[in-house]
């Protein structure tokens, strides 16, 4: 069921509309191109609106603070037109700002999936603001002992926002209210280049988009799609003695040449 | 004659203003370089006259919606000291506020080159709406079939916009209105990473800043160059086993590399 | 002692506050990572004061000419908690604006270390504008027969401006207004792709805030690892026939791969 997901994305090509920061994009358009989508980058506020009348997915991205007022026009047009919606929540915790556009955001859109690492996710559950900028926070660290608090978490979450939660780190988890999946794939070359989780929720807009009823599997799917490209990607990077840009690059090419096979055999997933 | 251009671009390490989005911008830098030009990335209105007056070349690509004021001055300023202007209307036909911006600048500035796909030219000509986001429309796609067609329609807008037009595909056109060039290099990837089209705008720029007086030679050079390195690219990623992301990288490997010897092996080009 | 600088950078993991352009953010953010720092990239005025409160330096480039105003904010409130604040004033003689920014941005902050080509540092120095947009003039090159005095015009404008001064080219001086060092590392391609020099002047924002008490030694020692790492990629891109996008990864690579035998090994440096 779960390696149908992606086949769906190659056979629809969805069109994926993505309000992001200006860091990342250019990775998070190749990775949407390499899963077989259609991305599309604009957030001018007197387009977006048309923009995601044509998109199978929109993804909002915080990352970039200034375009809140496009993200509530284009997310506002999304759930009009039962379009799925996918939030990132960049660096929630680590500033006023970024708590109020999240809560206007929450407030404004009706999210089908959000994604984040564990003090994003903390951050919007709770308030708490334990970031240190972008990353985790190391003492939020999802470990075996916390697990079934974590998840318990995400359901939680889940219940409250009515969207898919997704825990990006070491062990992922995507959760709705009712039931979770935990995602051990990934490697932790992940964490020492930038992108990584803005491509991971581009990926999940993706997926989302060609499997629009299925947000959790969708999620899922994605997670040990990235996932199991991040080993693949860190199993050539250390054959051959590269280093983190070099990783960057095989990550996406190996989203770009995935198969069913590497899907099949490679996935750690367990429902919880 | 051909091979000239980049002997000349190598020669005069054109400087290239480029007013442009942030999606592709750091790849349309890149490949500037490669070719031996030298790009200078500024949107500021407060600048750009300034810029323009100490380059060879302007760039307008409106993957950046929200430049087009600093567009229009910068390319003012271009025209008035015959500095060659490259338009690259990237998604024209995606929604209104695009199509507005295209009319506007085509209105207040001679263009030298405008390159776009089938749909984007299209959308310049006869004001259609029928893009895919950014892609071009499959139904809009170039084929044997239609080439007589879709050259004559190169050639009628060229002698009502006075600019040389570039469709790139999976054959680029390049035409004025009294002649044009076929030119079938290239390869599928192409359109499998973000930024092909708007490298190959950038390398347009480079090419008509070294050689202002001949942007249809200019830009048919620019064709085979781009469509050649995209050859190679695709070459060693398929050898290697790499995807999409190591193919952009080999494609402006390829540019900083290229050959005298690969240019005349590799062009195929036709004059219609 | 130099060595320690690296070691320390990797212990620390510093939060680096970047306020920088779009072409090159995506690179910056990559190579702080590959050091063992943790970017964030925000200019949002409405944020910076937070951000800098939580970071251990500060990186300002003004290739962003729109974010002057969020410069200034962050750089004031880097002043007060002594956090290390690092310029990069691109392309600083290529218009009156960025005259115009830098003239005021050295006003109103105390900087730590100001990193540019010899084009951008006597634009600074001397309000002369000899710049070819963000690349350094040729005449300006710093040679051996021009290297005294360009060392003593780096003390000199270290002993007006109270900030440590990096001259990157060919050869690199980092000096203040007692001391200098020359570091003979680097590589002719590092001219061939863009973002090198705001590479330099991340990593130094990186190595400043694991050693804010050095910022001399601090700004040597990235000189040096981002020279070597310049050299090692160098072969290897020579190695494999690869070319300036290829090398741009590499260089990345081998700064996340940096090893205490490359640093020893690898340095030619000299005090002047």
């Amino acid at each position: 069921m779960l390696e149908q997901m992606l086949k769906q994305v190659r056979k629809e090509e969805p069109l994926v509309h993505v309000i992001t920061n200006f860091v990342t994009v250019n990775d998070c358009a190749n990775i949407i191109l390499a899963a077989g989508g259609s991305p599309i980058m604009t957030s001018d506020i007197r387009e977006v609106e048309e923009i995601v009348s044509i998109s199978q997915a929109l993804v909002l991205n915080i990352g970039s603070t200034d375009t809140a007022d496009a993200m509530i026009v284009a997310g506002k047009r999304a759930n009009e037109r039962n379009c799925p919606v996918v939030f990132d929540p960049v660096a929630a915790g680590a500033s006023q700002l970024r708590k109020g556009i999240c809560e206007k955001l929450l407030k404004e859109i009706q999210f089908t999936v959000i994604r984040g690492n564990i003090s994003e996710i903390k951050a919007i559950a709770t308030g708490s603001r334990s970031a240190k900028g972008v990353d985790a926070n190391a003492t939020d660290a999802v470990t075996e002992e916390n697990l079934e608090s974590t998840v318990k978490l995400a359901k939680h979450l889940s219940a409250r926002t009515g969207a898919v939660i997704v825990i990006s780190g070491a062990v992922d988890i995507a959760a709705d209210a009712a039931q979770a999946y935990v995602i051990r794939n990934g490697c932790q070359r992940m964490s020492r280049i930038t992108g990584s989780g803005c491509m991971f929720t581009a990926l999940i807009g993706a997926f989302c988009g060609a499997n629009p009823s299925y947000p959790l599997a969708a999620s899922a799917a994605a997670a040990a799609v990235i996932g199991i490209s991040g080993e693949l990607a860190d199993k050539k990077t250390a054959e051959q003695g590269a280093g983190t840009s070099s990783f960057r690059n095989y990550l996406i090419d190996a989203v770009s040449n995935f198969t069913k096979e590497q899907f099949e055999r490679g996935i750690h997933i367990e429902t919880y």
